[in-house]
């Protein structure tokens, strides 16, 4: 289980094609993740996500511990069967909710403790308490716990901060034992210190986790920053292992990063846009709300072949977004998602077909409104 | 066009079972409609609906009128082609919206002049607007503008009121040229008054309708009153043509609605239910933000065969209420409408087979909670 083959590499860039076995099905890579927070991707159906291509989702640790408590999501058979979902799953640690969400949070060596942003009520998450709840939710890739370092962190900081996350990342390694069914990834911290990330990721590979992730990017630094911390990283993570970028999707994110050698992606961005009437066009963000398009009769992209621009014009989902209706999220995040989906199928045959470059470039060329 | 053939009178009540041809397909009655105020049923896709079974929805003229506007509907190719759907569609008039949404309205033999709810802005609607744009909007049932009376309404001012709306009823059909296309029902009003309703019926009756309605019913009375209105009223309206009760979905009304002769019912009960939580199991409502269901792994009701019920647990969905997924709206929805939806069916085949009464008796005895 868990065997990850490299089917192709780019010969001019360190792209690759790749294809993950979990207990819950095959991944093939590059592959973006749609995130379900809390244990749904807003509002999209799970058919609907299977029928847009969706290979596997993420979903939050932090978010499901607090509720509806990892109690239930046991005693229900695990997360898959809770949320009506029978394809891969990936659960983050919690680290980077703790600490983008939860107010007067303390870190420690034994772990971080905080207060709940729902009610407040007080938790500690330790690593070992981290891999316990990924256990009980039954995912099949499992986070290890890491501090997400704030931008800008000053260099000492960012190097106890990390020393810190190996050590957390050895005692999440010794507490998971399930790896029969559930497989654990490495992050590599370091902030935007290149340096610190090299050694991460270093001592890492030495513990020998099943996959490994790039950490605390995307966090308010210039992209060029996070592109200089992904080429930094790359050469030490073993080419037979998947990458994971986490939290970053924006389209052209999604192109450097798997030029870049990164194999997963997630963001949270195709559905929050929707829920703002934003929707991918033409590798574009375009603003449904916009009078523009009160009579416009045309499907959002009119290139896409999904559900929705298939059946319904941009002057309807203007409508829809004005009058504050819920299909006008179900239905541009159903787009975006498969926008980006379609974006990653093309790229993956692209590198295939020895295209990398020139797929890339027609993107980036067509992307510059949304980098 | 429009031919309401009666297939079968119940011997025992005055049920009847029939099938209305639209345009866009016939109908099967007794009928529960789901309503889609803004050209759209709220969290339900249209191939949903489908899958649920509903053979009709309707629609709001007040608020389609306001927005999207509607020159934008007739540009888009009429209603069905705007919102995707294409199985027959009502629309109502607005005047119902008028006296329950809008501000500062003033009627006058002329119409009802109003504030839009949403911007302020004035409008008047004249019966010879209410159909110029339902025309536009080219819903294949169409209904004739009235006065919505309140409750309670003393008899003179009701007398008045009833007389005008009279007048309207001929106005709007002299108004509407459509007739091959669109059907227009009247809509007998008459506050609580059993004589002005029934003088009402029959000068409708006179002017030929394709349809009748009752409107301005379920606005405040005892439902005692309701049931008194329907029962003094049928005996007037013609058994050759379609009996629509306006605004009125809850599962006993809709049987003893049927019982008394009713062949169609519209409500918003089911989809705003299910955004507050609600929904419906062995004919009782059910709130599933209560803690009783946190750790139930049992589907909303264990003799439903919808998809919903088929695949999710109260537990799940009690988390999606509890942490305000848009998914917990779709989902109650979907199950809502279906539930309404297969009552109706079951109530059909127990007229055609002669156990209207048992069938009644048997949903009365389970719905004491949700009369």
């Amino acid at each position: 289980m868990f065997e990850y083959k490299v089917i192709k590499e780019c010969s001019k860039t360190k792209a690759r094609v790749g294809v993950l076995s979990t207990p819950h099905g095959e991944i093939r890579t590059p592959v973006f993740m749609p995130v379900g927070t809390q244990a749904t991707v807003k509002g999209v159906l799970p058919e609907s996500l299977k029928e847009i291509g969706a290979q596997i989702i993420l979903s939050n640790t932090y978010h499901l511990y607090l509720r509806p408590g990892m109690d239930i999501v046991r005693k229900a058979g695990g997360l898959h069967k809770f949320m009506n979902w029978d394809r891969p799953i990936l659960t983050d640690s919690g680290g980077y909710q703790v600490f983008s969400l939860s107010d007067r949070r303390k870190i420690s060596e034994e772990g971080v403790e905080f207060s709940s942003h729902i009610d407040g009520s007080k938790h500690i998450f330790t690593p070992e308490k981290a891999v316990e709840i990924q256990n009980a939710l039954g995912s099949d890739i499992i986070m290890a716990l890491d501090e997400c370092i704030a931008y800008p962190a000053d260099y000492e900081y960012a190097k106890k901060s990390t020393e810190r996350t190996l050590r957390w990342a050895k005692r999440c390694k010794e507490a998971h034992q399930n790896t029969e069914k559930q497989a654990l990834f490495g992050i590599v911290q370091g902030g935007m210190h290149a340096d610190l990330r090299i050694e991460c990721a270093k001592r890492l590979v030495e513990m020998d986790f099943v996959g490994y992730a790039l950490g605390g990017l995307s966090v308010g630094e210039p992209k060029e920053l996070l592109y200089e911390m992904i080429a930094a990283t790359e050469p030490y993570l073993p080419k037979e292992k998947p990458r994971y970028l986490m939290g970053v999707g924006s389209l052209d994110c999604l192109l450097q990063g798997t030029v870049g050698g990164i194999d997963m992606f997630d963001c949270v961005m195709q559905t929050r846009m929707a829920r703002n009437g934003a929707a991918f066009a033409k590798g574009q963000r375009i603003h449904l709300r916009n009078a523009q398009y009160s009579e416009d009769f045309s499907p959002i992209d009119d290139e896409c072949n999904c559900y929705v621009c298939q059946n319904y014009t941009k002057a309807y989902l203007r409508h829809l977004v004005k009058a504050n209706e819920i299909l006008a999220s179900m239905l541009i995040s159903y787009h975006n998602i498969y926008y980006t989906i379609q974006l990653m199928e093309g790229l993956r045959q692209a590198i295939l077909e020895e295209r990398t470059l020139e797929y890339v470039d027609k993107y980036f060329c067509l992307t510059n409104a949304i980098k």
